[in-house]
């Protein structure tokens, strides 16, 4: 590990990050929250103090290798360092007073968790509220990603980087260069911010609730800054573009590279896809039919909230227009049983990915085909190409650690005193990253009430299952620190 | 698949299944439960009537070879018989005048679930209470494996059909011929058997309640012809013979012989069975922290109760001294775990077993390691000799069918409308063949008040978790019925 190019990274890292609290202040300028500056300019300041001397100090670095092995180490410590002067507005401006409150919301925030301390987020500043959403986005297509994009001098490190932070299933390059590669996917994810920002406004909301619940859309975060969440708007109309939108956030942004270029054909025989659409259309049925009659006055009506949440937890998106734990029994399990699976791989959706589900299955029916005809040769396909067996190795042994994770984070959070309910969907919504669970992590309710050691684990949690549980288990591997 | 030899097998399985229904009519008569002789002597009159010219007019299928395609058919088939003769007795002396009830209660006992329809046990015939946990005795060791012990004259078929049976990951032949593992296996556990009857006399126990709870133990099963289970004696020292013997009963038979010839290394190297008694110790400690102060008086007592609930949930038993649904939610979280983990393959112990989730995780560890050096070379070893790479795509395909079973026994149960706590326990504790779950199927309630579609499916999926999934899943295929 070159300790000089590590440096130069996460210095670049952090002032790209900081670049974005300029945002946060427009905002307070524009609603006159003027006391407000001062809170995003001291950590801006203190970020570009440190870090242009160590980039200006270690311009020999420039174009240095970085190793896989090194690459972990800058995206885990990245990821981490971001959360805590991301954190910093909020303790400095006192709307969360405690660091490990404000790590937390943040640390939610940059992994589009959404999982929240506050109980009443809309009593906040607007600059703040902006900020808070602002890190969704950020984190939605990644920082690295974003890093990669914009500072093409971080050299032949770039790849090893972008695969730390999206270490999925499917790291193709759409283009030559992973530089050219991580512009097209934030210029691809700029168009469906705006896109989206615009329909909301059609809506009726103004730019600043548009831009915030895009942010907490198209990253499939769930920040919202009403206390109801999109509830609060009760429009079938804003529902319906937010639901569209979760689920185009939650496939994989290679495809609409494909469709840009006019390979309709790829994308439709995109078996992960089609079993994301599948998926959602089913657990849509099943949800309206167990509501209907009960809970809403008309079948449509069911219809429109189910899909909505359906499409928020599937994407692990985590906004509400109803508090779900209040529905029948039916609905809640069908909602349960959703938050074990996640959205495409390669989106911005967390979770253990459609896609892994589905070669995982794939790998049970060839094992009963294979006790069927031990001689036999079947291959497994997906997308109607061959599927190499070393990605099901990857997949089995990325499940297991992903269900290992699962358990921990539950008994931990246990430790709190939470009953079953509570503790599971405590553990998949933070691993998951989807924000919302069951119990007292409801969507009525928020994660504010825990002890200290429990929010400091679950951002911890909520950081491994954002970069997808190896990049930073591997850090706490003996392998790793070896020689 | 040659009919006759199908045909002829199954005939063979029920005249030895039949066969064990003297011993409830032996216990009628010794309690004068006379009118009850009837009840038991149709069933077998009727099997034996069917049977017996089965197999005489099919003497020329004597010695054929049974494909591995006919085994998946035979044994399933063969259990469905099974149940479905063995819940006869029920309904005929009216201890359970649903029929739909009798074959769940009597599939959970042949599956050594423990699962239970009845609210008041206690009030049944001696003779019924011990028929039911004479079903988890057979099926502990397996109605196959005692068939083939019995009936070498079954020719060729036999490894084929013990596969089916016991399909785990280890089907090692420790004697030369199947019949002889067959054999050596039910010895073992018929010497198991006898100890732990004599030492619960010892413990003061009568015969009767001897040998129904060694039935329910040694064979992970959880029925009790007392409605309080276990608790129902209050006697530390029972409650310390029922731990240890669910514990050997959730071990490697195989180890046993191991022992037997002096192999002691073998022994003390199995990975598996040290993270066995590993995952038991952690999770007693666990729950007695837990208990500790709140529940019961001494940090002892905390032992005794939680070392009995986590061996009776880790190996699948499904016992109660205490209602667990009413402790600590740290405590009721690690029993919910455990339920996920199940025995050591090769016991009688149901669930996804320790040995696979061992070897799924050596393969995250090992992708750990490819991913800090790509081009390294590291082996998995399990015990001390190397993993079979063919092994993981085998456990990673159960595990995936494993979790889709339980995923969908979930939302069927939640269309009864229970909630989400008894909805995954019920899906976890039958398909997993442990017996109580949480809520409405906790430890002081039962499956009674179920509905009967959702009874059926859950008898179903006890049947897919006894033969370990492929077994059964394998005849919902396409491939299995093509030519």
């Amino acid at each position: 590990m070159r300790a000089r190019a590590v440096l130069r990274v996460l210095a670049a890292l952090q002032l790209i990050v900081s670049c974005f609290l300029i945002l946060p202040i427009v905002v307070a300028l524009l609603y006159h929250e003027y006391h407000m500056a001062f809170s995003f300019l001291l950590p801006m300041g203190l970020v570009w103090l440190t870090c242009v001397p160590i980039l200006l100090f270690n311009r020999r670095a420039n174009g240095a290798t970085i190793s896989s092995k090194a690459g972990y180490l800058v995206v885990t410590s990245g990821w981490l360092l971001a959360a805590a002067v991301g954190a910093l507005p909020f303790v400095l401006s006192g709307s969360i007073p405690s660091f490990t409150d404000a790590f937390f919301e943040t640390m939610s925030g940059f992994t589009t968790t959404g999982a929240s301390i506050l109980a009443s987020p809309q009593s906040l500043p607007m600059s703040i509220l902006f900020w808070r959403s602002l890190t969704h986005w950020l984190g939605g297509m990644g920082i690295v990603v974003l890093t990669v994009a914009v500072f093409p001098l971080l050299g032949m490190g770039g790849l090893q980087l972008v695969k730390a932070e999206v270490p999925g299933p499917t790291v193709d390059k759409i283009a030559p260069t992973i530089t050219q590669t991580a512009k097209m996917l934030w210029l691809i994810y700029i168009l469906m911010t705006v896109a989206e920002i615009i329909l909301l406004m059609f809506g009726g909301m103004d730019l600043f609730d548009a831009s915030t619940h895009t942010f907490g859309t198209v990253a499939t975060g769930g920040f919202s800054p009403r206390n109801a969440s999109v509830g609060a708007y009760n429009s079938p109309y804003i529902d319906a573009v937010i639901t569209v939108f979760m689920m185009l956030a939650g496939m994989n942004f290679l495809l609409y590279y494909r469709l840009v270029i006019g390979d309709i054909r790829t994308v439709m025989r995109n078996s992960e896809l089609r079993a994301y659409v599948a998926i959602f259309v089913l657990a849509t049925l099943f949800i309206a039919i167990s509501l209907d009659g009960h809970t809403y006055p008309t079948f449509a009506e069911s219809l429109r909230y189910a899909s909505f949440q359906a499409a928020s937890i599937l994407t692990t998106t985590g906004f509400t227009t109803a508090d779900y734990s209040t529905w029948p029994a039916l609905a809640q399990v069908v909602l349960f049983v959703l938050m074990f699976i996640g959205g495409c791989s390669g989106s911005t959706g967390g979770g253990m990915k459609v896609g892994r589900i589905i070669i995982l299955l794939k790998q049970g029916l060839t094992e009963m085909k294979y006790l069927i005809h031990a001689r036999g040769i079947f291959s497994m396909r997906m997308s109607g190409v061959g599927l190499r067996k070393d990605i099901v190795y990857s997949v089995s042994g990325f499940v297991a650690l992903y269900m290992f994770m699962l358990f921990l984070t539950t008994v931990v959070v246990a430790t709190g005193g939470y009953d079953i309910a509570t503790s599971v969907s405590a553990a998949l919504a933070t691993l998951g990253n989807i924000g919302p669970g069951f119990g007292i992590v409801g969507p009525a309710s928020n994660y504010g009430s825990m002890p200290d050691y429990i929010k400091w684990y679950l951002s911890f949690a909520m950081l491994v299952g954002r970069l997808e549980i190896y990049t930073v288990l591997v850090l706490l591997t003996r392998t790793f620190w070896r020689r």
